[in-house]
């Protein structure tokens, strides 16, 4: 038979073996994976290539790349409130659709192929997610209380009903209350019912600071992963990310109500917030995925850079050079991800799953030599080897070259909206 | 006048101004920097792309490349003893010397011109080095007592005499005892008394692990800075990789004595050594430089990734986000180099340095919007981002091409050797 696509000659990360196989695709699906060799109608060459599934950066805030080095370098509270708050405040849609654009651009670029947002004007994001061939989960950032939370629960509402399980099931909606701390109970609660009645997903901050947890302690009695399940969030199946100082019991509440967390480790570094127990909440079993938070807070979104430093960080805080191996980082920052924005059959390259896949040039210095695929890729490679990129079995990028986004007009955008919004002008 | 090469229209890092500079390069200085329009024999385009001293590896194992991805996510004794070891043990000159052309194309690759290394066959090294027309300061590794250890430290009084200052400047000699672990204290004497006679500084593992700094205490009742301090190491001009575990009277002594200290993170996290109190070795006005230790425990040579990580750890380890801003961070991981290898008048980009200078192509997802030069190089870019390089003047890779080193010989060699060696084979 004659596939729509034939990958051609490239390595399988999970295969592991410098083998080179041919991969077929029908539709949005691999259909088969073989050495022997196959017909397509349009044939991509994978030789010296090696084909990883899809990252997945799950939770982002992917416009926040208009910030990207405006405020750096700064204590949390004056970063938000001198800089980053005055800028966001003159933000349009279009200013987030152009951000967003950038943000797949560099995602693409980087071999990462699906993410978690949560920010505002969701509706351009969604929007840049169905134009470019992307992968999401989207949620309206929900904060404050009466009217003003009221307007952005409807906001949140509209856009589920709108978006979720479009774009040929490439885009998701769940609701987005931001934190404990911009959330009064109130709010909360309206959104937990809210999420019932309309069937929805919640992604959250959750324990991010040591100072969330403090206040939430003082205020509420309980930790913050006690307070939401009391709550009754996690009910409705939750993403909270970051989970930075959760105790045991907090752990156990996690694993019990099958909470996905996302742990991002640049972004926990850079603003200080504290290192994440990873490998104790593995032993938790409770699923654990990656994120690359705001551009603004990262500095970029390459999700290779988050894989190595969660494998990296977990070595020496647990003082074991065994713990999260090349393999099982491998799984979290892929399997695990599509786990957590269940997104169902991906994450992996095996027959009948869906061909979110990414062939990485490996005729660089850093790839040779090769003993061992899983090593190379975590702790050796450059997301900016990523070549050539599908998604959804539809060409995004190949051979460098993004098919279904023009990169000169988003520079430009980009540009001209983030000297606005830096120098505090509204348009 | 006409310049031996101009590079046209590009931006410079310590500018950050977003304005275009014409550089002038004269044999291997820079003769001038200016707005205005240069005359060059040789003409570079450095058109969107930023000029950036090129970055320093101070403390490495180049020929480890040889064992990349062979053995991860192992314990440290596991790790030497029935891997690293082993494969040594068979180690020849030519594998070195491959090894090391290897490491060469992927620093070159990544914006690293210069590097401090500690092996053996570093009369190979330091050919590769002289022949790519790299930078290097070079010690031949020293382990064992008595004629063993003699032996070595001919080897290394040897490559003093025939390669320091040599290479037009390119090429430095230090001695290189292993480790206080590895070298009894008649070695240690007789190395201090060697560096002494020839004038030679030295290059030392010091208070990697905690198991070193407990073993010392016991053996000898002082840390291991304080022995070597009272051995008279330090007398002679010393730089020191890791620093992990350091007292505050070590860091007295480290200050007192000019010792270069070189912060290899990766490494550190990736064998959980601990997390070295940089910051606090900076209060102590201890100088820092930065290290990528071998590709075998990394496992890359990137040395941006060194310096975002430098960044990022003290942040989170000191609980506040000024601490490393970018702009220090990149004094650290080029200035600081230099300064810590003892090479004079280079690491910054202004007239009458030498012209070590690599152009980063800001053609980038990654590199928008640009509101902060430092901030954009040390917390967003990629290493691989490096275009076009020069050393001492002469250029060494030009828009991605390296002009003094054969990729497709290396990676054949490379292939071959690495195979050989992973299955404990002699030649």
């Amino acid at each position: 038979m004659e596939y729509d696509i034939v990958i051609r000659n490239t390595e399988i990360i999970s295969k592991n073996d410098g083998k080179e196989y041919n991969i077929g695709i029908q539709g949005k699906r691999i259909a088969a994976i073989t050495e022997q060799p196959l017909e397509g109608k349009y044939i991509i060459d994978g030789f010296d290539k090696i084909a990883v599934p899809g990252m997945v950066n799950a939770h982002t805030h992917t416009a926040m790349t208009l910030f990207r080095s405006y405020a750096d370098d700064m204590v949390l509270m004056d970063w938000l409130q001198n800089k980053i708050w005055p800028a966001e405040n003159n933000l349009t849609g279009e200013d987030v659709y152009w951000g967003t654009q950038l943000a797949i651009a560099e995602m693409l670029k980087t071999g990462t192929t699906c993410f978690a947002d949560m920010y505002f004007f969701m509706d351009e994001t969604a929007q840049a997610v169905n134009e470019t061939g992307f992968r999401a989960s989207l949620s309206r950032g929900i904060t404050g209380t009466g009217k003003e939370a009221d307007v952005r629960i409807k906001e949140n509402a509209e856009l589920f009903k709108k978006w979720h399980n479009s774009a040929d099931g490439r885009i998701k909606v769940m609701l987005g209350p931001h934190a404990i701390y911009t959330c009064p109970k109130d709010t909360l609660n309206k959104i937990i019912k809210n999420a019932q009645k309309i069937g929805s997903e919640i992604h959250v901050h959750l324990s991010e600071t040591k100072g969330e947890v403090e206040d939430c302690l003082k205020q509420q009695g309980k930790t913050p992963v006690a307070y939401l399940n009391d709550l009754g969030m996690f009910e409705t199946g939750t993403l909270a990310a970051h989970c930075v100082h959760v105790s045991e019991a907090d752990m156990d509440i996690l694993a019990d109500k099958h909470v996905r967390v996302v742990h991002n480790p640049q972004s926990n570094l850079k603003l200080a917030s504290g290192f994440a127990p990873i490998a104790a909440m593995k032993k938790h079993n409770i699923l654990i995925a990656l994120g690359a938070d705001g551009a603004s807070s990262n500095n970029n979104l390459d999700m290779l850079e988050e894989a190595r430093l969660a494998s990296l960080l977990q070595k020496n805080l647990t003082g074991d050079p065994t713990a999260l191996p090349a393999k099982e980082t491998l799984s979290m920052v892929t399997e695990n991800g599509y786990k957590a924005l269940d997104f169902a059959d991906i994450g992996e390259i095996k027959v009948g799953n869906i061909a979110d896949v990414v062939l990485y040039d490996m005729d660089k210095p850093q790839w040779y030599p090769r003993n061992d695929r899983y090593s190379l890729f975590i702790y050796a490679a450059s997301g900016t080897d990523a070549d050539t990129v599908l998604v959804n079995g539809k060409v995004l990028m190949e051979k460098g070259k993004l098919l279904t986004i023009d990169l000169a007009k988003v520079y430009a955008e980009v540009n001209k909206r983030a000297k606005r919004l830096v120098n505090n002008v509204r348009e």
